[in-house]
Order: C-alpha cells, then sequence, then structure tokens
C-alpha cells in the first residue's frame, strides 16, 4: 500500500515533469539538475562559470534548499535571473516546484536554466525535473566511495564533475578506485575535475554549458 | 491522504524505535545516532576512537547504507562487532531495521551502540532510532552555511562533530558565522571540533562516549 502511493505520486511527477519539458523546449531553454550531497560546491560552481558564459550565454538559475535564500543572493550578485524554491525541510525538488519557479523567469531571455537540487545524494535521483542534462557533483573531501555507495545517482548523470581537486594533497583521496568504479556504473559518463579555488577546469566546465546550448539549438532548429 | 500516510509511518517507526530503546535499557546499552551528509567522515571518526575506547567501553556499531558493506568491513577489521544495514537505495534509517539489526548482537556484551545513518542531512532527522544521543557531524569543507541551511538536524541534536578542522586552513570556513548560526538554533549544544587526520580533539570524542555510558550506568543504578 505505501508503494502504491510512491507511485502515484512519481507518476504525477512525470507528468508533471513533461510539462517544464514542453515550455522550455517552446523557450529554447535547456535545462541542468544539479545534484550532490549538502557542501559540495554546487552553488559556487555556478558562481565560478556565471563570470566565464558571460558573453555567450543567457543563464538562469533556480536553487532549492530546505530553509533560507543566501544561495539565490549568493547567484543575485552576479546579476543572473534567480527564483529560490524553499522545500520547507523537504530532502529533494519535485517537478511541480520547478513548474512553479518558471512563472517567475522571462524564459524568452534564456538560454540555460540551472536548478540546483537539494543537497542529498539519494532523494532527488528518483525525481526528473524536465532538465535536458543531469549533473552529479562530488567533492574530493566526501571520499572517492561515493560512487559505490550511491550508484542509483551515478548511473543516472550525464556529467560527474569532481569538485575542490586543490584539496587532494591534503587528504587520501583514491582517483584510481573513483574512476573505475564510476566507469563501471556508467561507462559513458563524462568526468570533470576542477576547483573553484584555483580556476583549473573551469573552462571545460565553461565549454560544457556552450556545447549543451548549440546542441539544444541544433534539435530546436531541426524540429 | 498522503499526509496520512507519512503521519501512520512516522508513528509506526516511533513505537519500534520505543521498543528498541527498551531492549537497550535491558541489557545496559547506550546508543548513539550518528547524522551527516555523506562523506563527512562519520565512519572514520568512528575508527579513530574505537583503539581509544578499547580499554574502557564495549562498542557495537551499526552501519546504514544504501548499498555495500564497504563501511562495516573497515569498522570490522578494528574487531568491533559491526552489523550493515542496507535500505537498497533508501534515504535513512527506520527503527524497524535497527530492531532487526539487534538480534545480530549479543547486547549484554555491549556498553555502547552506536549507529551510523545514511549519509543524508534531511530525511534520518525524523526518523527516531531509540537512541540515547543524537550526534550531528558536519565537516569543514560542506561549509559553515550549514547549521542555517539545515536547521532542523542541527535543532534536534546533542552533540555536533565538526570534523575534518585539519583542512581549515585551504579554505574559506568562517566559525564565527558556524558557531553563531549553532548556538541560535541549538544554545544548550556541545560542539567538539576534530581532525582525524591530526587527532587533534579525538580524546574529547572518546571522553563523550565515555561520560555516555557512565551516565547511563547511573540511570541504570538508580532505575
Amino acid at each position: 500500500m505505501e508503494i502504491n502511493v510512491v507511485q502515484k505520486v512519481l507518476k504525477v511527477n512525470d507528468e508533471l515533469a513533461q510539462q517544464v519539458r514542453e515550455r522550455l523546449r517552446a523557450a529554447g531553454v535547456v535545462a541542468v539538475n544539479l545534484i550532490s550531497a549538502p557542501g559540495s560546491g554546487k552553488t559556487t560552481l555556478l558562481e565560478s562559470v556565471i563570470p566565464l558564459l558571460r558573453d555567450d550565454l543567457r543563464l538562469g538559475v533556480i536553487e532549492g534548499d530546505p530553509e533560507t535564500t543566501r544561495d539565490a543572493e549568493r547567484i543575485a550578485r552576479h546579476g543572473v535571473p534567480v527564483t529560490q524554491i524553499n522545500t520547507a525541510g523537504g530532502c529533494h525538488l519535485e517537478a511541480n516546484l520547478v513548474l512553479q519557479a518558471l512563472d517567475r523567469f522571462d524564459l524568452k531571455a534564456l538560454d540555460v536554466l540551472a536548478i540546483e537540487n537539494v543537497g542529498n545524494m539519494v532523494c532527488p535521483v528518483g525525481f526528473d525535473l524536465g532538465e535536458t542534462k543531469r549533473v552529479a557533483v562530488v567533492s574530493t573531501p566526501e571520499g572517492h566511495d561515493k560512487p559505490a555507495k550511491y550508484p542509483k545517482l551515478f548511473r543516472q548523470t550525464d556529467l560527474v564533475v569532481l569538485n575542490k581537486i586543490d584539496l587532494l594533497p591534503h587528504m587520501d583521496f583514491d582517483e584510481a578506485v573513483f574512476d573505475r568504479d564510476l566507469k563501471e556504473l556508467n561507462p559513458d559518463v563524462q568526468l570533470l575535475r576542477v576547483s573553484c579555488r584555483t580556476g583549473e577546469g573551469l573552462d571545460g566546465w565553461a565549454d560544457w554549458f556552450r556545447r549543451l546550448s548549440e546542441a539544444g539549438e541544433a534539435a530546436e532548429a531541426s524540429a
């Protein structure tokens, strides 16, 4: 009986995610769903890439958090349209919240919408938000065992960003084990190694957004 | 209707948590529920304290993870009785799982049972496991904003362990903001600053377990 209830909610979520997808497609916007543990650096990754993309792409950001508007305030300082979703303690974003947030944007004025999910490696994975691509962020201090321990997230992602690589000299993070476990779960996944502190890898992160947007435009032109 | 289902599950959980509590009390065991984000270092904190307590306390450990027995294997190497709970992707431990795990221990041969919850700062908070004390672990790379962003966890904890303080020189962690936000949420909470890498603060962490066990014995004697 409990399982039935969960399935029902997921079914509704999938329908609403489809509505998000259609609205974004109609406006020519590609969307990215960023999922990670709390404190992996999702907001900082967005803050770091915004200046690099300023001349090429028009970005919008949805921030998901259980409480506070701190992350939205950080993004707003960069002059990028942003909407904060507070889940009132909820552990993941759902499509109905994203659908409501879309009303706060002028979608025609955006190329890319980045959706920062609630910090959680488990619950957000099961909820399609209507995104074009999913990005899993994991930071080096969390340890190289994260793909093996949270396989669903790493199986269902298009890109993995290994963040805070500047801290590697100060900890026991076995990159060979991380890479091997990740490849086993998701042989085709792309991996970017990034440090927002030193700037290493940020160009690749910006390029990833540019290619995503170009692919979105090509798909739109051929539709 | 969804809310009714959730309430029902929580009610069942509270009843089962009470059963856990009674079985532990009858055996003279105090239990600790460790909650944190993935990769905060809960397992390493246990591995670090086990050798320090070997002569004083008989420890047992329950490891909660969505997948793998890696953490239980790490604990077992220290010669401590351990049971792994795999939640099959589930995002938190519930009392019924702990109750089943208790059967795997000789409770009369334990003083302290450490229960390492699934890595998640949101979902485990609502589920009483029958623990004596709750410990929130947060590591410095996660950022000083965690208490403000995940207030429920920090409001409902007896102890906060700030882990990986050896990394403080390499990052922008504002301890004053962290302390202020934490005190605002939970004025009486105890805070331990620890590094498992340098050993700083581990004596205090071991003492916390010793005092907890002594308090449990005193309560038992007066009962």
